[in-house]
């Protein structure tokens, strides 16, 4: 049966990276039901909704969602898309490809971002005039649920020959009371997986070790914000967000989306990079069992980065669907 | 008439990097007294408090205070501190040095970050079982404050010949009120900085572009715990925490600290590098007005710095105190 997939291209360069990544998938041979829907700014000067009902219906109903990029809109967008589907878990792996200037050739870790509290729940408030607070939640259970997916998925990767470690970041020297919790519950589940490694450290300190140690990680553990602030900077160690692709992952649903934005600057030239979209669609492959398929994409597109056969942002001079081409050849 | 600074060396480490900083100050030929006072683990052991009232006492009635560094009571000690001086900006210079492993050679920028409110406020709450929440708290007053203090920065800068730019980061997509305000009050007082430019990231973009562009940062400045990650982010590009000094400066008091902790797995062998701390005491000693011998100082270090007579943290196969002789020699 053909894998029923929601594509939301949204605004600028996701109009050219992710019909790129779906010629990629075409390639494949294997059978896709694409049913696209929008999302963004475009939409939203149209009809007054970034978000369309009818988007929130068609991602609801596929098997996975694969999002492009939203522009101005995209925090109303996206956080309110991982909220509908509930997809707890932003899975970032942080990779060193061979071709691709990166601090070392040996980074191959995972951060994985809590996905649905901390400073996203968006309690706000202006309190009197120019004293403003944001709220800050931390749970038990969202703790224990994205705790209990780092360590699954530690022991996932060490059966691939990996350490089999989870590392937890957070500031729970000064935010004692939610950091305390996340801290605690995080010792506590580990308590189930004593075939993982495990340690902890200030977030402050975890983002100098991610560009001065970044080859000692294997799961790397974090709340919300934390989370999409670390990730940024794990980009940068190995090539920048053309690169960086993320999963959100819940119980029902999946959706993948490269870490990067609409990228208005170069929008409409062709020469966006689309590796953290096709590497997103590599992620999104595994999510739907489909690991030789995923296996083959990531391989053929290694082989494209090594021959220096990719878009400006990277040195070479091809266009976003010339680099597309290159990885189709090596299927 | 002799500068009275207070000093706490605090544990681990801060009992190294302090003396031999200390020495190093002796031999310039400037005037000091030097009020000891205690803070840490060590005192709050022996008598259950972390920060006495005494060395709040000294620190008050000081011109400035030189902090080594706190362990496992690092954040009653130096949050405390912080407040009660009223030290608003913590200032921390990132910069390459010859003979540093850096990211790059021409690294020369200074994040100024809010010490006085955001998540450091310590409102927290377990507000039912498993349930906590924090409130980060950004008001216009302090916003302002912290602002000023940057373009008058980067004025002072500009003057030495830097570029005169403020960049602001924040999370103004996500964090609508709280950074929304932060943002608008950024380009309300850049109003009256017409001669600096201005730009301002995402602080996930910006974590991002310490590493990817770190050389066309001028003064960039942020909250209070962005500006904790940030800046040991940044300290790992240009070596890592054994260099990175830092200034927490209020209309009233100055309180100077190397960024790094007591670092109890080297404390004891004397091998812990004074660079962080002797740098701290430059700031120091630009914020007492004695700009001559600050520079005297930076250029004796960065001497040494670049002949390699330095700590095995960064090659060198010196110990604490021979590296400060070698500063000594050169002064
Ligand atoms: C667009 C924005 C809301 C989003 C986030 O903050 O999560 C982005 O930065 C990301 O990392 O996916
Ligand atoms: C020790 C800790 C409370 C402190 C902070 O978070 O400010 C430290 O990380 C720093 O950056 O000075």
């Amino acid at each position: 049966m053909a894998h029923k997939i929601c594509v939301i291209e949204g605004d600028g360069i996701g109009k050219e990276v992710v019909p790129a990544t779906i010629k990629v998938l075409e390639a494949t041979g294997l059978d896709f039901e694409f049913i696209y829907a929008e999302a963004g700014d475009e939409v939203y000067k149209r009809t007054g909704k970034a978000l369309p009902e009818e988007t929130i219906e068609k991602a609801l109903e596929s098997e996975a969602v694969l999002f492009g990029a939203a522009g101005e809109t995209a925090a109303d967008v996206i956080v309110k898309l991982r909220h509908i589907l509930d997809t707890y878990a932003n899975v970032r792996p942080v990779k060193s490809y061979k071709g691709v200037k990166c601090l070392r050739d040996d980074i191959d870790y995972v951060i994985v971002r809590e996905n649905t509290e901390g400073l996203y729940k968006g309690i706000e408030a202006e309190i009197d005039e120019g004293i403003t607070t944001a709220t800050r939640v931390i749970t038990e259970k969202a703790s224990e649920r994205i705790f209990k997916f780092a360590f699954e998925l530690a022991r996932e990767r060490k059966k691939e020959g990996k350490e089999g470690k989870v590392t937890c970041a957070h500031k729970a020297n000064v935010l004692k009371v939610t950091d305390g919790l996340f801290k605690r519950v995080f010792y506590k589940v580990a308590q189930e997986y004593k075939d993982i490694k495990v340690e902890d450290y200030y977030i402050d300190a975890m983002n100098m070790y991610i560009i001065t140690k970044p080859h000692v990680f294997d799961v790397v553990v974090t709340s919300n914000l934390f989370g999409d602030i670390l990730s940024d900077g794990a980009a940068g160690t190995v090539g920048g967000l053309g690169l960086a692709p993320s999963a959100n992952i819940g119980d029902e649903h999946g959706l993948f989306e490269p870490v990067h934005g609409s990228a208005p600057d170069i929008a409409g030239k062709g020469i966006a990079n689309p590796t953290a979209t096709i590497l997103s669609a590599v992620l999104m492959l595994k999510y739907l069992g489909e690991h030789e398929t995923a296996n083959r994409i990531e391989k053929a597109l290694e082989e494209v980065l090594a021959l220096g056969l990719t878009t400006p942002d990277l040195g070479g001079n091809l266009k976003t669907f010339e680099m597309a081409e290159e990885i189709i050849k090596r299927l």
